[in-house]
């Protein structure tokens, strides 16, 4: 036990490490089971992990690798410019279950029994299925589009009479040849037709053979989940980012380990500084949500530490067909000479996300195994989906599609800039927005990012604040810039004016609260 | 080290067990190592686990175990009747991925680094990629349907204009509400319509709110597993029986153990004799592939084992629409008050199997893990599939069509029956077939099966052996009937009428070969 005494919400003397088995995986079981029974209390504000460290004679890395693993399951809620607190367990069953006794969520009912041999618990509820918690999950709300929503695209303008017609046309007389077990790659003609586009639009060269059709962008993170990183193992993601990613490697047991982003995108070289990690998830075309591109030297970099650790790089390209302004930068998978990166591209965002299409671009050698994982997982995809899109590809909607899209979206980001308000106190201006479809914009200090967002949302526009997409607790405020995620394409241009002026009338009566300013 | 002397096929004094560690593991282990560096051939027959275990002075059941794992990723293959062997090693490529060096396939170029940190490795592929091979996959062919193909229902018979109409009219205005992202758990009004259809058609009392939408079968099972079981925890399946789910709980790292199957369905006694097992797979209404019916004491024999024991059943009620004669006994589902039953449904039986639209009946327990874990890897499932299906049984189509596929489904099971040969010596007389879609048929010897099947397939008429069903390698024919498995449901009746005519020549002018009968 340590000689100094401070100041901590729980006991620490209960805490007994086994010094030969791994620390942070103790410390995380240790305070879960405080969670769990009551010790540790809902609100109860975590020390920092500095403080928590000292306490306990661990390495503060210890510390904050058991905070993490809390977190990621949702045990644990970062509030920003504050602290790390214990999260209202009682919320985490999802409501859905209408039978389950009031208040016992699923993962609390069964990890009493967590001590004991799993096999032959009361419940048997595993590990796996205890891992998972409502909290953890950064499930977009399924509400009517409104400005100014992250993450939809124009999917007003989606041609659905061509859509409509072409289904009805597919469904009449299918070819019974395609009724029964399809291929678990995905439809043949729709994967030929995808990678020639890649190759076109994107000067990605490969083949059909390479193209893995996938249920959209998330079965293709949780594919690489399953595959490139071994259970426990280590795997980067930005930070912020994308959180339903960071999650999906979490919830197959991955040690999820947030890296910074600054303007240049990733900061690559901090990769030396983690445990080895297996893979890194980037976003580098429109870094998600910051909006930043990845440098060409920071893509070079990072490719050559794949090819020096024999590292996986996951590339999420999910909005790169819209790019404004500038010559696009070539994919990782582009400039992979070792086959070191695997590629994911969407329909959704170009369509619609209740579309569930998407598609992975393997290495030749990861083809077989993605394949036979994803056979025993789904077997295959829905046989009309990809036959009609292959069909609107064909026939040229896609294209002229895209094109529609990316003149739309230039034309609301229009709206949004021409309307944005200049002239609050600690909120910057609108940057330049050459890609993707949404903006990220700078603001002093987490207070004022949250006041600035409960106010929009009192009228009526919806924002995101920056805070949501950090992984892992916050410590401190100032490592964690503010600002606001704006999603400028779902809505058309008046509802987009509309919505700033509304926001120009909201914040202009708005005055900074004197403690917080 | 033994004291007897053994002729084996290669030499035991390399394999040297660390007594504190699992076994079976290292003894998988090191027979995969000479498997992959060629000191145990292709072709190599192994020794009977008997054998093995007395000359490395281990249980038997540890042999059988690493044997079942090395069989379960298709290292060593069974012959029937015969033994287990050195599967060929150069063909467990799919031949998918071109770019891949001749001869080299994914999970053989990366296993070398097996012993080396995989962190570290060379080449980064992990552990759960390596457990995936090809000739652990059991996927349907691809080829249109032909007699007596299993698995596939009289797809020519659904109505396609009606379908093509309803998918017609959902996509010309759709909802917007609908395209942005959905409910993981799957669209509210077909889950409604769903537990409606089972309440009504099942006796089994369900909400909406239990039911959880899932891409077919396959994924309903593929989520048990990864759970239901934790990684390492040992799951039943019955013994013949449905490979792509025994290969789903072994890709997601659990133990499956094969139970045998009797004139009563799942020998239920056996379980005390196993391993503590978290899960039961079985298909009691008709049982995968010898169309059992599991009777009443042993359903619930099989509940009181999961509640004394805390263990789950997952009931794959795959083809359960499916019944000639006789009161359908209730599912597991609605015999369970303990809540230890996940029930399977699917309609790529009734509709089509490219369909890709199952679900799952949870207890209300699961339900939030299940739709989060699902949420995680996916997301939803594409909107207008489910829009459409929820329509299609709204206005009736699909009662009427399933008492349609009933009607020809008999139909086409007496024309087999009635153009089944009779005299062939050691073929069993069709049995009376009572559900499903396929039939077993006896045959007195391994052998025999197998000159019946490839004198079948010479005629043109596909028939699957029954000895493609056994999970686990075969070590003596007695313990395994032979049979045939046909399904009866997927080409009209004058296909079925030819074929049987096709069989009962090819099968009159053949003999059985002395040595053989």
């Amino acid at each position: 036990m340590p000689a100094t005494t401070v100041s901590l919400p729980f006991d620490p003397a209960g805490i007994v490490f086994d010094r030969r088995r791994a620390l942070a995986r103790q410390l995380y079981q240790a305070l879960r089971q405080r969670m769990l029974d009551g010790r540790l209390g809902t609100g109860t504000r975590l020390p920092a992990s500095r403080v928590l460290a000292d306490a306990l004679d661990v390495s503060r890395n210890t510390v904050t690798r058991a905070y993490d693993q809390l977190y990621a399951e949702g045990f644990i809620v970062s509030r920003v410019g504050d602290g790390t607190y214990v999260s209202d367990l009682r919320h985490l069953s999802t409501g859905l279950s209408t039978g389950l006794s009031p208040g016992i969520s699923p993962s609390l009912s069964t990890d009493r029994h967590s001590r004991t041999d799993d096999a032959h618990s009361e419940s048997g509820i595993t590990e796996a299925l205890k891992r998972l918690s409502t909290q953890a999950l950064a499930l977009p709300p399924r509400t009517p589009s409104r400005a100014f929503r992250v993450g939809v695209p124009a999917f007003d303008l989606f041609p659905f009479k061509v859509w409509s017609a072409l289904q009805a046309d597919f469904w009449r007389h299918p070819d019974p040849a395609l009724l029964g077990y399809g291929d678990p790659a995905g439809d043949p003609e729709l994967r030929e037709l995808i990678a020639a586009y890649l190759r076109g639009s994107r000067g990605l060269l490969c083949t059909a053979d390479q193209i893995l059709i996938t249920q959209g962008a998330q079965e293709a993170i949780n594919l690489c989940a399953q595959l490139l990183v071994p259970e426990g193992g280590a795997v980067a993601v930005e930070n912020p980012g994308y959180r339903a990613a960071a999650q999906a490697f979490a919830a197959n047991g991955a040690n999820v380990l947030g890296v910074p982003v600054d303007k240049e995108g990733l900061c690559v070289e901090r990769l030396s500084t983690l445990d080895p990690c297996r893979a890194v998830y980037v976003t580098p075309a429109h870094q998600y949500p910051t909006g930043v591109t990845l440098s060409l030297p920071r893509r070079l970099a990072l490719l050559d530490w794949a090819e020096r650790n024999g590292g996986w790089v996951i590339e999420d390209d999910y909005d790169g067909e819209y790019r404004y302004s500038g010559a696009p930068l070539a994919p990782l998978a582009a400039l992979d000479r070792q086959q070191r990166v695997v590629y994911i591209g969407t329909f959704g965002k170009i369509a619609f996300p209740a579309l569930r299409l998407g598609y992975l671009v393997l290495p030749p050698r990861l083809v077989a195994p993605f394949v036979q994982r994803r056979a025993l997982a789904v077997r295959h995809s829905e046989v009309g989906t990809q036959q009609v899109m292959a069909r609107f590809i064909a026939e040229g909607h896609f294209q002229r599609h895209i094109r529609r899209m990316r003149r739309t979206a230039l034309c609301r980001r229009n709206v949004l800039k021409a309307g944005w308000p200049t002239d609050i106190p600690g909120l910057a201006t609108m940057p330049a927005v050459v890609a993707g479809l949404h903006v990220k914009v700078d603001v002093e200090s987490p207070a004022l990012e949250q006041a600035l967002i409960e106010s929009a949302g009192a009228a009526g526009v919806e924002i995101n604040p920056l805070s949501g997409y950090w992984t892992g607790p916050v410590e401190t405020a100032e490592d964690r810039p503010a600002g606001l995620v704006l999603g400028f394409a779902a809505v058309p241009e008046s509802a987009i004016a509309e919505a700033t002026m509304r926001l120009r009338k909201a914040w202009r009566t708005w005055r900074v609260p004197e403690a917080q300013a």
